[in-house]
C-alpha cells in the first residue's frame, strides 16, 4: 500500500507545482485518508515538496502512527491550527494552498494568527476532489465489494417487506444486515419511505407501518473497507395499477438513457440531460426534482455531480450514481439508483440487483 | 410547542441586544432545530428583532414549512449564502452576529460578497450553545427517555457478551436494539473494545472476537425524539483478578467524586478535578487521559466541557456526562459513564444501569 499513498501524494504535488504553491494544507478527513491512510476524524496534513506532516490530537496519535508510513505525526494537546501555523512559520513556507470549503472561519483565523503575515494563502477548491474522483484498481475492487454487499442487503430486504412492518424496523434490519456482512456501518441513514412519504426524496424512516397497495422506496448503502455504496429500489406492495407501472417504466427508461450517455469525455451535464429528456418524452420531467447523480468513493457524495451546468467531462475510472426519479406529491415516488463505473467507451453497472418493478 | 420556540428565539434576541447586534445568522443544524423545530441538514436562519427567515435548499422546503411556525421559509435552488446575503442587503441590517466555528471560509466569502460592504460581522461564539445547555422540562423528559433506552440496550447487551462473539457483531446488535426500541438511530458509533483494545478510549469495533479473561468496554447512545444519550459500562469476561477489581473500584470512586461535586454554581473544572483527585489518591491519575465529561442534548457533545481550565459555573438544568476512566496500554481500560442532570443542590443520575463491576 505504501506505493499507493506515494503516488497520490506525488499527483497532488504535481498540481501544486502547476498552481505555483509550495505546499497544501489538508483538513478534510476523507482527504487525509486518501493521501495517507489515516482514518481518524481530526487532523491537519501539510503536504510540501519533500515532507508530509500530520498534526492530530492526542486521542489519535497512536492510531495515526500505526496507519501511516513516511508521515511525521505531531500529537497536539490543544487545537491543531496553531500547531500547524507555527510549523509553517518555522519552515518558511511562503505560499500555501488550502480548500476554503474545509476550514471554518474560526480555524482559519487561528491559522493565520499562528503563522504570521509572511504567508500567502491560495484558495484552491477541488484539487484533491478531482484526484479522488478517478479510482485506481484497488479502489474499484473495493467498491465492487461494497456494491455487492448493498445488493445482498437489498435482496434480503425485499424478502422482508410486507404490510404492517414499520419503516423504522426495516431501517434497523438494513443496518443490522450490513454489519453482519462485514460493513463498518451504513454509508448514510437508509431511506425507507412508503405510500405518500415515498414522494419525499430524502424522507427519514418513521414509525409508519407499510400498507397494501403502496409504493416503498428503499435507498441504502454500506461502508466496506472505507468505501461507500449507494443503491435504490422501488417496490409496490400488491399489484401495481397501470399508472404506477407507466411511471416506473419511465424512470427505468430515464436511467437507461443516462447510463447510455455515460462514458469518458462526455460532460456530466449530458448524463443529466439524457435522463431528463427521457422523462420529458412522457411528460414527467416536472416530477424529477433533483439531479441525476453524484460521484461516490470514500464519501457517499463526492465530486463530480451529474447535474445541469456541470460542464466537466467524465473520466474513465470515476464511479457515479445514476438515480432518476419521479415524485408525485400526495401519491408517491419512484427512484431507481445504481452505481456505474465510467469506461472509455461506456459504463459498467457495479450494483447488480434486478431493476424490474418488484410487486410483493 | 409554538411557545417553546418563541421563548428560545426571545432568549436569543435578549442576548443579541446585549451584544448590540441587530440579527444573528444561524447555520448549525442542531441550532436550527433548537430555535425553530426544523430538522433538516442544511439551512441558514436569520433571527432579527421581528423576523425569522429560514433559507433552505429545494429538497427541504416542504419539510421546513411543515416543521416550523411563524418562520418565513425561502427555498433556494443554489447555495444558501448568496440568498441570505441578498436578504441582509435588502433589509438594511448593519450589524449581524455569527458563530465563526459554523461557517466555512468559502461560505463566509460568498455571504460577504452577496451582502455588500455596508454590513458589520460580529463573531460571537457560544451564544446559542449556552442557551441550549440549560434544558427545559420537555427536554429533560425527552432526555430521560433517551437515557432509559440506552440503559435497556446496555442491559440487553450484557446478556449477549460471551467469548467468541466479534466486537462488530455486538455493535450491530446494539444499533438494532436501539432502533427496535424506537430510536431514530445511534447518537454515535458505539464503542465495543475488548482486551488490550479497551485501553483505547475511542476504539472502533473490529472483527476481533471476545476472549475469556478480558475487559470489555461498551460505550453507546441513542437518539430518541432528537435527543441523545450516552452510557458506558465495563465488564470482565470471567472472574476479574485483584488488580482489575482495584482499578474498577478506583474509577467508580472517581465517578462518585465527580458526581458529588456537581451542582449549580460549581465551576466545570471542579468536577474534573474531583474525579482526577480520587484517581490520584490511588496513583492512577496518570492513566486517565481524557476529560471528565461533556454536555449532551440535541448533540452528543455539547457545551459545557468538564475539563481543567473550564471556569464557567454549572447551571441547574444542564445535562452532562461524568465518565472517568483508567487506560493501561497493552493491558486494558475501564470507563464508567453516566448522564447527570445538574440541580441546585446536587445532581441526579439520568442513566440508571447498575454501576457494579459485571463479571460474565
Amino acid at each position: 500500500m505504501d506505493a499507493v499513498y506515494t503516488n497520490r501524494l506525488n499527483a497532488l504535488r504535481l498540481r501544486l507545482k502547476r498552481e505555483n504553491v509550495a505546499a497544501f494544507l489538508v483538513a478534510h478527513p476523507a482527504d487525509l485518508r486518501y493521501l495517507t491512510g489515516f482514518s481518524g476524524d481530526s487532523g491537519l496534513l501539510l503536504v510540501a515538496a519533500r515532507t508530509v506532516v500530520l498534526f492530530t490530537d492526542g486521542r489519535y496519535t497512536l492510531q495515526a502512527r500505526s496507519e501511516t508510513r513516511k508521515v511525521s505525526v505531531v500529537g497536539s494537546q490543544g487545537p491543531l491550527s496553531p500547531a500547524a501555523g507555527a510549523w509553517l512559520n518555522q519552515h518558511r513556507i511562503h505560499k500555501i494552498g488550502f480548500n476554503p470549503e474545509h476550514h471554518t472561519v474560526a480555524e482559519f483565523r487561528a491559522l493565520r494568527q499562528a503563522c504570521g503575515k509572511g504567508i500567502g494563502w491560495e484558495p484552491l477548491s477541488g484539487t484533491i476532489e478531482e484526484l479522488r474522483g478517478v479510482k485506481d484498481d484497488a479502489e474499484i475492487a473495493q467498491m465492487r465489494r461494497a456494491a455487492a454487499l448493498a445488493g445482498d442487503v437489498m435482496e434480503h430486504a425485499l424478502g422482508f417487506l410486507k404490510p404492517g412492518v414499520r419503516e423504522l424496523e426495516i431501517a434497523a434490519e438494513l443496518d443490522y444486515q450490513m454489519r453482519k456482512r462485514g460493513a463498518s456501518g451504513p454509508a448514510f441513514e437508509a431511506i425507507v419511505a412508503s405510500g405518500p412519504r415515498s414522494a419525499l426524496p430524502h424522507a427519514r424512516p418513521t414509525a409508519k407501518r407499510l400498507k397494501k397497495n403502496e409504493l416503498v422506496v428503499l435507498d441504502l448503502g454500506a461502508i466496506l473497507g472505507g468505501y461507500c455504496s449507494d443503491l435504490t429500489r422501488t417496490t409496490f406492495l400488491g399489484r401495481a395499477p397501470k399508472r404506477i407501472r407507466e411511471w416506473y417504466a419511465a424512470v427505468r427508461e430515464a436511467q437507461a438513457a443516462g447510463a447510455g450517455a455515460a462514458r469518458q469525455g462526455v460532460p456530466c451535464a449530458e448524463v443529466d440531460r439524457a435522463a431528463r429528456m427521457a422523462l420529458a418524452g412522457r411528460g414527467l420531467d416536472g416530477y424529477f426534482t433533483h439531479s441525476t447523480g453524484h460521484g461516490i468513493g470514500l464519501e457517499v457524495h463526492e465530486w463530480p455531480r451529474l447535474a445541469s451546468g456541470q460542464r466537466q467531462a467524465l473520466r474513465a475510472g470515476q464511479v457515479v450514481t445514476i438515480e432518476p426519479g419521479v415524485y408525485v406529491p400526495g401519491i408517491g415516488g419512484i427512484r431507481i439508483e445504481d452505481e456505474v463505473l465510467i469506461r472509455r467507451n461506456g459504463c459498467e453497472f457495479l450494483t447488480r440487483v434486478p431493476r424490474d418493478l418488484v410487486e410483493l
